[in-house]
């Protein structure tokens, strides 16, 4: 498995860890949008948020509230992005699921886009249910 | 309470549902980045992750899979953000935590930013050492 977070987990790349449980650890992203840039991911190599078993996406999300408040305290911010790509496309480089807690200042330019649009209504809710068919089946 | 997503919670204001169950609503985006875009909410008012009891946020980290899966499926995008934004600095608007999924797609051009910087190993290790004393207390 040439995945580098697996070899974090592994001990075998060294990390900057923050927090550790049975399923998750949390470390200091090297390539960082801001200091206290933290990333919390899963031991369990698993490389999309879809496929992520519900036992472990539940400590995940019980696990952010916490380290988020301490990444917020830490780096005395005026808020924090909770971020998680999944797949190239949407920005993932490393294949394994990761949560970035990215420290946010009033106008420090980190992200700037939110390219909203107007869709028609009632695109919009042909869009509802189909996912809502998928998500109930 | 003038929270427009507690407003949609209670029936007052419609909706495009995907999803609910007891703790949390799903529904699309009216301003999307994308088509597909869908928000996950908590039913509670609680502004900001920091702030959200683990029994709520694990019952959200626990839905985001299986709607992101959907989501994922329904667009038949390339990928997908999930995204949660503290604070006006981070770029939330409504004051009411929400996980936003966004579909992806190759040179979409919804967030092309990621301007990654490098910081001194030292600087990171005290950052890493500086939360995780707040974790542990
Ligand atoms: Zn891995
Ligand atoms: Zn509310």
């Amino acid at each position: 498995m040439d995945c580098v977070f697996c070899k974090i987990i592994a001990g075998e790349i060294p990390c900057s860890k923050v927090y550790e449980d049975q399923n998750l650890l949390a470390f200091m992203d090297i390539n960082p949008l801001a200091e206290f840039h933290t990333l919390v991911i899963p031991k369990k190599h698993i490389e999309f948020l879809w496929d992520c078993p519900s036992e472990i996406s539940s400590a995940l999300g019980e696990a952010l509230p916490k380290i988020s408040r301490a990444v917020q305290k830490a780096s005395a911010s005026d808020g924090c992005n909770v971020l998680n790509n999944n797949a190239s496309a949407a920005g993932q480089v490393v294949p394994h699921i990761h949560f970035h807690i990215i420290p946010r200042f009033e106008n420090d330019g980190v992200f700037t886009e939110w390219p909203a649009k107007q869709l028609p209504v009632e695109k919009v809710q042909q869009a509802a249910d189909k996912i809502k068919v998928l998500i109930d089946s």
